[in-house]
């Protein structure tokens, strides 16, 4: 089957999910966690395949960025204090809006629940009116069916202002307060979708996991929600480590933690899961990339803010150095990065016609967040969300130094000295001592680290009044300083070093999304017998590279077995052996549902010459060799990008009359 | 330097911990997390040598474990439900006992603090006895150093039977339960070590960090305290993947977490660590291991119970094979593992003369293991338990099983059909609705689950009573069943299948534990210079593996730079670029401090003939070649356990002048 056969048969088979999970679970890729005690939702288990899978998507993620890029990686701790997270805003904001049914002790995430109804009574409205679902439409029906709260859709016609208005509703949903959510609620009629019973108002959620670290059960701890944090408190030792050159990126694989309200969609919301987050460092007035014209000319499929601020989802299909050109992409770093991503998506085995890079829009986007795209991956329960790319500004840093008055900055050597005119502030400090005592350090450390503006607004009620008042955290009482302790002048220097914030620009993935994503981007069928479901990995991220078959049980047979065997395991290949009693065709069968790429037979002729046969998963070619030249062969294709086509150009082709055989 | 003179040069090496860890820290191997917030006590951050270095031997772990055995690996997760661990023993046992200062509010660990102020006290009694601590002893003071507590050392003389009875006491300070350790300090009267005054009795504490999942907050959860629960969750899974062939193992790689009391030994007590956990599942009757010829005559220091128990710490050097036919091991399987742990332990740079197994005495064991030996790793610290080997016997299959009521066994297929002859119950299930309703699928399965012993003992209550009086979780009341609703009898059956629990073998490896101590075994100062610290990891797993070194800046070198650059990346070889104007002998002793083991040299030459230097890093030898050559030889060195004397025998021997140079 040639190339282009494959692609056809691919194209041409009819996607369904129950048969590929029937399939992930059943080899166990994956399972529910715990589930002989009942499972916990939003916990998932990897089996060996999943495992392996992950494990190389990782690998392949850690040289594609890391080794590439030279960027620095760290492993920072998931246990993180109160103080850090408040600091970073997640204690206050990182919430979703829940309502709880007093009657049943149900608990709904509201902005979901109001999604849902207004869905189904679209749909309702839809059917009373006899209008027929599109193919599109298709997709939101399914992603209803994950949610399973809305248990029937009935046929009722509504008003067109009505099917007006929640449209509109719906496509802000993402944007709503928790107040708004409520008022919805009550306009619309929206309770309990089973009962029908009224529900509580709209509360905040926090999703962080909360623990108690050390025996004094006081120091209030979270599991992180994301990685980002650790590499943001790091940040003066990493730039330390790099001899101080900028820009630079640090990068971090791990576990991260959301208490998901109500997590229903398999893997792709859980509530712990594998993260790999860059954060890179860069100037505020210099968001070039060097190496943006390597990536300049790719096109992508952009759906920018204003596209979907006019109703519509045709995404706009360009180069990266068009996007950043007309500034659609806010600069070449973050055009750079989405570039990357692509490429690392696609060597991973996402479809390219499944992936778009969404924007976020105004209302989506965190406020201190100069510009934010999605990497968003089609699959049966709509598009989601799988890498995010954000300008993150000077946000993270400039808060966490703002709490902890640990300085974070660049400081640059500049070539031409440059004037500066500031506010500064000049303590006396041995008149400090005597008059405040143990706080004397905390009163300089605050008047120390007074803004530019503060410390306009003090040199003028100084002048006013003699005498400037403060309240300084931790301090009992106001503290009063007159112009005996503090002078404040704005001043001219010459500076020769420029020190600044750096801004983050951040792509970070959830490893899961992507995986699962993979996982139906790359199921197909057999168009001769639909039960024969094949994933077609590409064999560098595949479980397992190789099946090695012997023809069948006999002794003879064996030495070349373990002769192959002991190479691969030499070379480091993954492989399996599968000497069991059943058909050749069954045992590939068996394994291209596992994504093995290659099978490798060994019949009575590999014990006279030495030769075995080389068989492709997708296209079931066969081609036939020496041993030495088949296993460089799969390891070419493998691990070096050569093609099937290239890699066994010098072979000959072999024809099997084993395929089709189902004993 | 021959490898000779490095060996001697390495031994005559005095070990200054202060000094790694400036090092450590100074070249962010590892940092506090949150040091910026004050800090959390155990908990720490890997900076990008120390996270490479921790990705390396994850690597070679599984290299060396998973695919060589063909274990099956999983990623289970960590946050992990109530039930779970109630059942596995956990909540109930899994503590240390502390004990609370009410005044200060200090909290100490109660066997550290009995441990710690009886050593401090014997210590005195040396000092007033005039004696002089031996070598060995120091060890221990450093060992006291690091917890702190006890600020001062009297030097009051104790009366010789005191002596005894310290000593005594601290040779089983494991074994005592929390009221032992409250009368010990009562006896001896152990106080706050700094106010003196009295603390509260020894109270449990539980060592896992506990949260709640979900928005009710009513599902309790914990972090897992070890991977390996996820494992036995599992295990029909696996043994389904694995064709219903035994024996087998399952592996995971993950972070665990303690709550640790009082963590003060930086990497050696945290509370958040990677472990790596084997499960090997075996036939209770046959504990063979088909691989045990491969290592029976490696020989290893073993310290068996008998031993420690006469009060002495002289190991036994043997071969495995002689420690399993002597029995000191408990079979084969185990002594397998025990051989390959320590191959394992060797290969990624742990100093073989520092490498002992230590079993676990009769009081250290959980009550169901069957042996346990801890490879232990000789520091700063003293020694260190860094990797368990324990039988677990069918322990956890059991209560799992025993808990969800899910059959947790393994079916082998008798070749002799064997007559058994056991006590089995009838149920007459028609009965059972109408009696009990709701209840009944309770009771039924309580019945089926009772084990012969107690089928014996209901057998008899029947006889005798004509009824049985059960107590069924969850069911309110006593049931009573008469013979119209049961049947026990003892029948005797042909059986052709074997029905068993398998036995668990577990390898568990502290990662975090086994890098520091390889830190330790790899360090030591260059003879002519004490501040010149090298790391002398294998280059396996050394963090980064080349330092390119262009002799200057002058732009004429920049081509080979890039040329052995880009080489090197597409060879996946990490390297690291030094052009830094200072010279070349100081740029490698920075790269000696972070174990990197090669460095090369471009220099002029290399403009015009392509030929580059190589530098060893233990030796300083140097040698010269051809790009290609040289990158060669790295790779064999590195990456195909190739010595360097084999790897450069074709390579000019290079004279430099430059080592030595210090500018």
């Amino acid at each position: 089957m040639s190339v282009e056969e494959v692609q056809k048969n691919r194209a041409a088979s009819v996607f369904n999910r129950e048969q590929l999970e029937s399939i992930l679970r059943g080899r166990f890729f994956y399972a529910p966690a715990f589930d002989s005690y009942g499972g916990v939702s939003g916990l998932y288990d990897y089996g060996p395949p999943g495992c392996a899978f992950q494990a190389n998507v990782v690998d392949a993620w850690r040289k594609h960025f890391i080794l590439e890029e030279d960027m620095l990686e760290v492993d920072c701790t998931m246990l993180t204090p109160y103080e850090v997270l408040k600091t970073s805003g997640h204690v206050d904001k990182f919430s979703d809006w829940m309502c709880r049914d007093l009657k049943t002790g149900e608990i709904f995430r509201a902005d979901h629940l109001v999604e849902e109804v207004l869905e189904a009574r679209l749909k309702g409205d839809k059917e009373a009116r006899g209008i027929v679902e599109d193919a599109n439409a298709e997709v939101d029906a399914d992603k209803k069916k994950r949610k399973k709260k809305v248990k029937q859709i009935k046929a009722i016609k509504l008003d067109d202002d009505v099917v007006e208005e929640y449209e509109s509703v719906l496509a802000k949903i993402d944007g709503y307060s928790g107040e708004q959510l409520g008022e919805l609620m009550v306009k619309y009629d929206i309770g309990n979708p089973v009962t029908g019973e009224p529900l509580e108002p709209p509360k905040a959620f926090n999703l962080m996991f909360e623990t108690a670290i050390g025996p004094s059960g006081q120091l209030k701890g979270y599991l992180r929600p994301e990685t980002a944090q650790g590499q943001f408190l790091n940040f003066n030792k990493l730039l330390e480590f790099n001899n101080s050159k900028t820009p630079f990126a640090s990068a971090s694989i791990g576990k991260s933690f959301r208490n998901e309200i109500s997590p229903r969609a398999g893997l792709l919301r859980v509530r712990e899961f594998l993260m790999a987050e860059i954060e890179h460092f860069v100037d505020p007035l210099d968001k070039s990339h060097p190496k943006f014209d390597e990536v300049k000319d790719i096109k992508l499929a952009f759906l920018p803010r204003d596209v979907q601020e006019a109703g519509k989802t045709e995404p706009i299909v360009t180069t990266v150095g068009e996007a950043v050109n007309s500034k659609m992409v806010d600069n070449e770093t973050l055009g750079y990065f989405i570039a990357r991503i692509y490429l690392f998506l696609i060597k991973i085995g996402v479809d390219k016609t499944k992936l778009r890079f969404r924007q976020h829009m105004a209302n989506e986007m965190a406020h201190y967040a100069a510009d934010c795209w999605d990497g968003e991956l089609q699959t049966s329960y709509g598009w989601i969300e799988c890498v995010g790319c954000a300008d993150r500004s000077a946000y993270d840093l400039t808060v966490h130094s703002k709490k902890t008055k640990e300085k974070m900055v660049v400081r640059q050597k500049l070539d031409t000295p440059i004037e500066v005119t500031k506010w500064e502030i000049d303590l006396t400090k041995k008149l400090f001592g005597p008059k405040f005592r143990k706080d004397a350090p905390k009163v300089e450390a605050f008047l120390l680290n007074l803004s530019q503006e503060e410390l306009e607004a003090k040199s003028e009620e100084l002048k006013r009044n003699g005498k400037i008042v403060i309240e300084v955290e931790g301090v009992e009482g106001a503290a009063e300083l007159d112009d005996k302790f503090i002078t404040i002048e704005k001043r001219t220097k010459v500076e020769h070093v420029r020190e600044y914030v750096p801004n983050v620009i951040e792509p970070s993935f959830g490893i899961g999304r992507i995986i699962y994503s993979v996982f139906e981007h790359s199921y197909w069928n057999r168009p001769e017998d639909a039960a024969r479901g094949v994933l077609s990995f590409p064999p560098l991220v595949a479980p397992s590279k190789v099946l090695l078959v012997p023809l069948s049980n006999h002794k003879d047979l064996q030495p070349v077995t373990k002769e192959v065997s002991k190479i691969l395991r030499k070379e480091q290949i993954p492989f399996k052996v599968d000497d069991s009693g059943v058909s050749i065709g069954k045992r590939y069968a068996r394994n291209d549902e596992l994504g093995t790429p290659f099978g490798v037979t060994i019949d009575f002729e590999s014990v006279r010459d030495n030769s075995v046969t080389l068989r492709e998963r997708d296209s079931t070619k066969q081609v036939r060799g020496s041993i030495e030249e088949i296993i460089k062969a799969i390891r070419d294709i493998t691990y070096n990008g050569v093609s099937w086509d290239e890699g066994t150009k010098n072979l000959k082709p072999f024809v099997s009359q084993t395929e089709n055989d189902n004993e």
